[in-house]
């Protein structure tokens, strides 16, 4: 059935409903948990909490963010939170609610929306977050805008610690989650041929369809006093450089250390160090801290591969990339640009 | 110039300037009050309190939600924050953080879309909102995600004083801010012809292109003791029917007592009821309250005409429009569909 069969509000029935949220006569059921009211008034109200609150907002567009031909729609609303929830983890926050408005064209499948709220569901679910309300436009293109509210985690004395990117300081070390460029070579076999369902393909091409967000390392992070963080959305070399300019430091990346996985390697032999480097939509946390914090991290943390590839060092803030024998490697476009890439 | 000459980062640069923000050299700047992570990291962060949080989004698309040929973009920012603060209103609560969405076609012009940010800055200016964040999305068509939270009014014992769509009782009376079906007109005169600079035609459209949140009489409702309220975005009727359902009453409307304004009477005379009844885009407030509270409202606001329309009658949940004769009028559309309707 098309969305323009049903109309508005009945969508909106039915995507409450994927939320957990039943209208009954009178809309009398009882508010979710952390919630006040519920989807169904003109705002949804959550509980007073007095933490200092993160906010974020992202969005995923047909075509641009997602190949819709070449991805299944569950898949697509599990992104739609989980570039998101990269962005509450990289602060080391705590994830809380979000609310999500769909684009959609009059003639699009109501259960292709339906499952696109279940990815949205399985994420918000994996995560503790609550979905408290969006909306449902009518457009040419199908998109996903997500906004997402968390909390800062409290020192004892109720200051808000936080993962900044002006957090790094000469002699820090930087680490990184997970592995580099699968996403963007996940991407290109999409653009390029149909996908194997196994094997190194299948991996590269999930790694671009569900991002895992660190949010679990970042709170930790947090909780070992480390005070620096960003997460890698648009390639590691560039933002990188956000945080390099930010703290006013420069960052050196040896280039062999930076973590490739052995898909990526199988794949693209030739390429793997190209597209860990610049490479887009990895969406792992890259990690600055003095040593000591650093090593307790490493120590503590065993939910995903942390990989020291680097170090803070003196010079305009930049970063340099570092080949085996010490020299800088010269980098041509370092990330991704929505407007400005074709 | 176009957004795909100066690529996504410039861009977010120019915008956030528009937010009063300015990245320097380790983007230093003090963070705007009531934030304590502005613009520039991973995601903003806003200073704790503890009352309940208000949470509501909404999106425009050009050709849907506004007409790009006959609309300046500053009227767009406007529209697209103020649809989202009339939703804050109709919860009586006090406006406080956006995040702001943009999805942009790459032949966009550059000073389109600050002049875009331009009018979302005076709206928040006049709310009393601070923009703690967005993104920039290259889009086939353009569009604008507001997400906008604010804070519940507290009672002196610390509880959530809020207007809610099923506070409705038997007795009530129902009263609405402002003149209907304007909005309506506007579109349908922008659509068929250029509008006139001055007069009626151009009154029409600018109620179609610069709403105006009633939030100082939804916080002064709330403080009187009011505890019913809805914003009317989709027509009169169909709005009032969510109220007539989520609290489970019959709402009687006198026809002849709906506010229209003179422009409206004078360019569509035979046409003036049926577009305030059931005509979108009003973003006025319909209030429902016992008679002392809406007497009290009454004399109290001073801000906008408030117009006693009708009351909570027994009987099932639905909304009867009633004649001067008292004969209930018969109504095909109800009001706008964003799916259904052409």
């Amino acid at each position: 059935m098309l969305v323009s069969e049903i109309g508005e509000f009945t969508l909106i029935d039915l995507l409450a409903r994927e939320c957990g949220v039943s209208f009954g006569p009178g809309m009398g059921v009882p508010p979710r948990p952390g919630l006040l009211v519920d989807i169904g008034d003109d705002a949804a109200v959550s509980a007073p909490r007095h933490s200092a609150a993160l906010w974020t907002t992202d969005c995923l567009v047909a075509g641009q963010h997602f190949l819709p031909d070449k991805t299944c729609w569950r898949d697509v609303g599990w992104k739609a939170l989980t570039v998101n929830l990269s962005d509450i983890a990289a602060m080391g926050g705590e994830p809380n609610l979000a609310l999500a408005g769909l684009l959609l064209p009059s003639d699009f499948s109501v259960e292709d929306v339906v499952e696109t709220y279940r990815g949205i569901q399985d994420a918000a679910q994996a995560f503790g977050v609550t979905v408290a309300g969006g909306n449902v436009s009518r457009a040419p293109v199908f998109a996903i805008s997500i906004a997402l509210s968390g909390w800062a985690l409290t020192s004892s004395l109720g200051q808000p610690r936080l993962l900044r990117r002006n957090g790094a300081r000469l002699g820090d070390l930087l680490a990184v989650t997970g592995t580099f460029g699968d996403s963007a070579a996940g991407l290109e076999l999409a653009r390029s041929s149909a996908v194997a369902q196994t094997g190194p393909d299948a991996f590269l091409k999930q790694r671009y369809d569900r991002p895992e967000p660190r949010v679990t390392i970042g709170k930790l992070a947090v909780d070992l006093g480390l005070r620096c963080a960003i997460d890698i959305s648009d390639g590691l070399v560039q933002d990188l450089g956000h945080v390099a300019r930010a703290s006013g430091v420069a960052l050196r990346l040896d280039a062999n250390r930076v973590p490739v996985s052995e898909a990526l390697t199988s794949r693209f032999p030739a390429r793997a160090l190209g597209l860990a480097l610049t490479g887009g939509g990895d969406y792992e946390l890259a990690l600055i801290a003095p040593p000591p914090a650093m090593e307790a991290l490493l120590q503590a943390q065993t939910e995903v591969a942390l990989t020291v590839i680097g170090e803070v060092v003196a010079g305009d803030p930049h970063v340099a990339v570092i080949d085996e024998r010490g020299q800088e490697i010269p980098l041509g476009s370092q990330g991704w640009d929505h407007f400005k890439t074709p």
